[in-house]
């Protein structure tokens, strides 16, 4: 039995379950010489894939409605006739959401499950470490002593951000949903400062009193109000990385919010549009030093499993909704 | 006769004559050992003097309420007691707005009235041209065979970042605010496209129409709503100048609009704040190439010259309404 996840139709503003849909198939599948089978083991669920279940222009092509899914997955090679891969292989890459497929090996990394737990090829050591790591030295240029701010804090990158600031000497405030993730912020991830924006009146108040001293670099995974309120607290030549909009990724109009321009000339300010494909020539770099943190404890990670390949498109819509801590993954 | 022009209160929105207040006096300036005297011939009014009206932190101090105004200013050496300079040099910098002043020397450049005219130093090749050079050169990077897009195309800034644009190969399209302007875009500065977003509904799509190929760089001299359908247009990595935002900087309340932050992401985009100021290590090079292109002819500039101290607020209001073309400058 195969079992795929399709996109049924497009979600009008809040993705629901109807928008999914599951498919069973009675079928063996057979491979062809150079070709190898797949067996799911993790799924990543991730804010962008929102993006891509629009028609609408991005930085990946839209999802085509009745096709299968696809996100970052670890498999295991469960049958194979190209010698690049051996069965027991585990590998990584953007693939269907399937419970087994076969593949041409394209594209495939070879993860180790003894170096790191094979959902962290999906986090920590993969897309989620190289976001944050990449975003915040080829954009934010960090400098010891500067005041990064985090948005989105607890989630899988947020959390990211703010370890690699405090490793790198920056004074760490995080913006989170609710006060268990911002005690998570300090206690677990070592972040100076937290604020829950979900009980905060005054959101620039609050910011600016966390940071008083100004906003050197502010990482962007929300976008909105939150991301509007940051404005008023940066430095000149503060640098903000626009990683992630998850604020507005669901809405139906157009967004707006306070015209950025005038504090971007006010203060010389920098704010870049990051999507970690871009900078692939540096993925070895950053996942050695990320491996390399990691192994000294430097930097650790939370992530929510959740069981069952079926789960797969409610747990996207928890993620969505703020539901859970760190890298949300499904173990099919 | 010494003549004033001071603060007399801060501009509530837009200015009027009744924020300004000329002052006549009746002495006669006297210079100590290691001065100059100097007298005023020509002073620039420009947009960013609307910001240091108000009591706001920006990028140079805010003006105070009964002090003078100051601005670029060309001015006369009519006596001096300072071995660096001699009666009937002629000297820039930013200075008040007096008819005449005391001068320790400090900050003054000598400009050559043999080499261009008095008025240019304080556009073409003064604070205008770099700043247009600058912009286009550190931010937008730009490439042969793609497409600019400038606002306030008309303006001093915009006329000459439009021409600069065509001498290095791009598709360059103006957007101004009168069918005259857009027709000088075209006919005096070899612009391939002009917009009158006054008469045009749907600005959308006329940047779409105009810029088939998508827009690569955008030299934002306006903000507000014709930045807003830029947006809509750009390319994957295009670059941002936000120099100007004129059609804000009277606004009472913060300024709102389309968000930017998912366009970025989108397209990998970048949005800097643009300040010539901190290019200043850069100024002796692009001055020689404004010049050089001056001389060979493949710059053209216009001013609109005021004469009169007194008629100096006057020359400011008009130029923030946009009732001119090219550079503003008032003749003492």
């Amino acid at each position: 039995m195969i079992k795929t996840i399709i996109l049924k139709k497009r979600p009008v503003g809040t993705p629901t379950l109807a928008d999914f849909e599951l498919i069973k198939e009675e079928k063996e599948l057979k491979i062809e010489e150079g070709e190898i089978l797949l067996e799911t083991k993790y799924l990543s669920v991730d804010p962008y894939l929102r993006g891509r279940m629009s028609d609408a222009k991005s930085y990946v092509p839209p999802f085509e409605v009745g096709k299968p899914i696809n996100s970052g997955l670890i498999a295991e090679v469960i049958e194979s006739k190209n010698d690049n891969f051996k069965k027991g292989d585990f590998v990584s890459n953007r693939l269907d959401w399937k419970t087994v497929q076969v593949s041409k090996g394209e594209g495939l990394q070879k993860v180790d499950p003894n170096k790191a737990p094979l959902s962290a090829y999906l986090g920590i050591v993969g897309m989620t470490g190289l976001t944050a790591y990449l975003g915040l030295h080829e954009i934010g240029k960090p400098k010891k002593g500067e005041t990064l701010v985090v948005s989105g804090a607890a989630g899988a990158v947020g959390s990211v951000v703010g370890q690699i600031g405090k490793i790198l000497g920056l004074t760490v405030i995080g913006i989170a949903g609710s006060d268990e993730k911002v005690e998570l912020l300090k206690s677990e991830f070592g972040f100076d400062h937290g604020i829950n924006y979900k009980t905060t009146d005054d959101m620039k108040a609050a910011i600016n009193e966390a940071a008083p001293n100004g906003v050197d670099i502010y990482f962007d995974n929300v976008g909105g109000e939150i991301s509007d309120a940051v404005l008023f607290s940066i430095n000149k030549f503060a640098r903000m990385i626009i990683c992630g909009a998850i604020s507005v990724y669901n809405s139906t109009e157009i967004p707006t919010g306070v015209s950025v321009q005038p504090f971007l000339i006010k203060n010389s300010a920098l704010m870049q549009g990051f999507i970690v494909s871009n900078y692939a020539d540096k993925f070895p770099e950053a996942m050695k030093q990320l491996s390399t943190w990691l192994g000294e404890e430097k930097l650790t990670y939370r992530e929510t499993i959740v069981e069952g390949f079926e789960n797969t498109p409610q747990a996207f819509l928890d993620m969505m909704a703020g539901n859970k801590k760190g890298k949300m993954v499904v173990k099919a």
